[in-house]
């Protein structure tokens, strides 16, 4: 219900962009669609050309995901999305104590609720053997389908349901005290209405990234901790992001009247909700383990209490998004005058970019000059720095459509090794934030990279 | 029907195992069945106290093992998982040129072969709306069900499917040059016979993560490239076991007599596939590109060429329970003579063990205490060291309970701050595998470890 109730904030968000009139911001710190909106099929076009995005060009388009459409991951964007993920698992997991990894099956079994809609997992042997049967009738084959509707599987729409499911089991990690947490990234489905089809036949079905932390604190503190996870959540989006303003919060209630916020991020066509917080209650744990309170309880100080479980949920795939139109910029090329020839780049933060640093040859003995690109490949990688190893391309381009490619595809650097390089161990390193040039001696380069990756993580 | 084939052969095995009669042994170094099923229970009950797996007891015993039974895993399970797929992509793609993450969805669209076994995925309004409509005929439900059936999308059963689509598309990634690869850890869905229903229908939804890597190769090389996959993967499996030996191969062929070669390990009870390489020739490729060869060819040095498909795909799941076993040992303890007191202990990999180091307090100034071992925590986990923050704990445990429990959850190091830290800043530091004690000075903690862990990995 949720995911459709966003899906037609969206809808709505894009109506009003695609019919011209962007109307008022309705955030602080939200510029006029309008104006970001000339970049977005420039963006779009890159993405797909580097792999950060791949799809047909009619879905890669403005009007298909305006359209509510999702575009899925190439390559390079499946990397920034697993950097994405392991920032999320370092600040919500690694660096905080008493949370601890969960694992829930990507189906529940039955039964469902018969108003659930969620995608039915239906053998089809089971199908098969029946419409074989010839002696049938139609009263009983009705019979068994609406049985078999209300026993079948399904695939899951959240990963709430496997954190309450361990619950009772991890609470024994932590001797039974409150608060604790339990944390998965995982994918969660969702039906998605064709807009081709009737408005309200659910057809065909959407897949997204969840990363999602179940905090269970005991009822006098879960305001608190409701605030102190808004907080947390948007000052991390807010890091790595170049324009953190595009990154708001707004409260929110379900139908239940249960409080909640949730996280925005402006795109071109709108604002979207990346992340959501609910603070749910006991009602969820009370349900699930009914008539035995003692298993639920746990230690706040000296009493014994059912905690409220608090929901903090966020879309990996739309942060991809996020940061791809986030860190875009165009600008004048001051060589060339022509707009298709003005300067693409993509300024993913360093944490986030796929590839830290490519390495290319210059002019001089090929042989020596590859040997000391993987030389220096090997030494980068085994200090966890990711490499483009260039200098195996075989098709020659000059440096600036080299330059200018790194750029698109978010490399910080790029390190040329030509025979200077064999001659006084000094390579040419040019940065993609500055596109400044600087010379350094190859047994600096590994520190330096390391240091700035390091420096980078700790703003 | 290769997971069919792996599912009897295993309950072959064990059926032998439970009619006591384990038969000879049927590779090179498996040890006697017999021999080593005697731990199996304690390792279970084991791995459950302390969160490797999860499940009630029923699910956690050699019989239900025996009978097919694939265990949950708890957050150290999990944890231990995540460490085993991060060496895998380390090895496979990180330190590999030629090698791209691809990302392929859980779901695959219809239509589907009539004789496909896959989970169908249906929505329940779709079949609820015809339910209702009282004028249709029981031979109209019937057709609409059989299209259902033949137009619904299905749950993915391999990683293969997701490689072969995004082919073409990243063959662009390497200038059409073969040979490279694609590679994926993601969960796939398999049918599992209930045991407890007649043989042969199919019921529940088996879950699994497997690590595909799918590498295109010219024909001519596809042999020697199938050869070196299956060394490599051999060697990567007995690097981290405490018994190499028990990981071992054998040929195999399918259904069209394509060859291939799957990977065992010897469990108590018996025999099972972790990891299955096959040479897939062209044909794939083709039916799923019919008509239009160019789009597929790609560079042999100046020929172009349709590449062999090879899939190289492990099973992490079943590999975490093989390691579990791998690392588990039982043994006497000097100072108690029941075998209830027998010291147990997870050798796993320092790789692989989800907690590096625990950190504890002795006797001193509580807060102080407290405050260093914070400091610390932090130093460590800003390198990398995964710490058990156990001077968190409020419950008073002797040393020997600590240490014996720590070994149980496969912990390297355990590390005591006493007030003699607060004096001369020496520290106590226990070896899991030695059970020696050694003094050190707190400074030199950080470094000690990250070498330790270092070389460890280098091995």
């Amino acid at each position: 219900m949720r995911a459709g109730g966003a899906a037609r904030a969206c809808r709505g968000a894009c109506r009003r962009w695609l019919s011209g009139c962007a109307g008022p911001a309705d955030g602080p710190g939200q510029p006029a669609a309008s104006a970001r909106a000339v970049d977005c099929q420039a963006l779009l076009d890159l993405c797909r050309r580097r792999h950060f995005l791949s799809g047909a060009p009619q879905q890669l388009s403005a009007a298909a995901l305006l359209g509510g459409g999702r575009p899925r991951c190439g390559p390079l964007g499946v990397e920034l999305r697993k950097n994405l993920a392991s920032q999320w698992w370092d600040s919500m997991v690694v660096f905080r104590e008493q949370v601890f990894a969960v694992d829930a099956l990507h189906h529940e079994a039955g039964p469902s609720q018969p108003g659930d809609s969620a995608f039915r997992l239906v053998s089809p042997e089971c199908i098969r053997e029946l419409l074989q049967d010839k002696e049938l009738s139609k009263e009983q084959l009705v019979a068994f389908l609406e049985k078999l509707l209300k026993t079948s599987g399904k695939l899951r729409e959240t990963l709430l349901h496997g954190a309450l499911e361990h619950y009772p089991n991890c609470l024994d990690l932590v001797n039974r005290r409150l608060p604790y947490g339990l944390a998965q990234i995982g994918v969660c489905f969702h039906p998605v209405l064709d807009t081709q089809q009737i408005p309200n036949s659910v057809k065909r079905i959407g897949e997204k990234t969840e990363a999602s932390l179940v905090w269970f604190t005991p009822p006098k503190t879960s305001n608190q901790w409701l605030d102190f996870w808004l907080r947390h959540r948007l000052l991390w989006w807010r890091k790595f992001a170049m324009s953190p303003s595009d990154f708001s919060s707004a409260d929110c209630q379900d139908e239940a009247g249960r409080k909640g916020n949730k996280l925005y991020y402006s795109f071109p066509w709108g604002k979207e909700p990346i992340e959501t917080l609910w603070n749910l209650g006991d009602q969820e744990l009370l349900q699930m383990y009914p008539g035995n309170v003692s298993t639920i309880q746990g230690r706040d100080g000296r009493k014994n209490v059912v905690p409220c479980v608090l929901s903090v949920s966020g879309d990996l795939d739309l942060g991809v998004l996020a940061y791809l139109c986030d860190s875009f910029q165009l600008t004048e090329n001051s060589f060339a005058r022509k707009k298709s020839l003005q300067r693409k780049v993509l300024k993913l933060h360093p944490c986030l970019a796929p590839v830290k640093v490519a390495l290319d040859v210059g002019k001089g003995p090929t042989v020596e000059l590859r040997q000391v690109c993987q030389g220096l490949l090997n030494e980068l990688r085994e200090n966890g720095v990711s490499v483009w190893p260039g200098y195996l391309e075989t098709m020659h381009s000059s440096l600036e459509q080299l330059f200018s490619k790194y750029d698109e595809m978010s490399i910080l650097f790029t390190v040329l090794i030509t025979e200077t390089t064999l001659e006084n161990g000094l390579i040419q390193l040019r940065s993609r934030d500055t596109t400044m040039k600087e010379t350094m001696h190859i047994s600096q380069l590994k520190d330096f990279l390391v240091k700035y990756l390091r420096s980078a993580k700790n703003v």
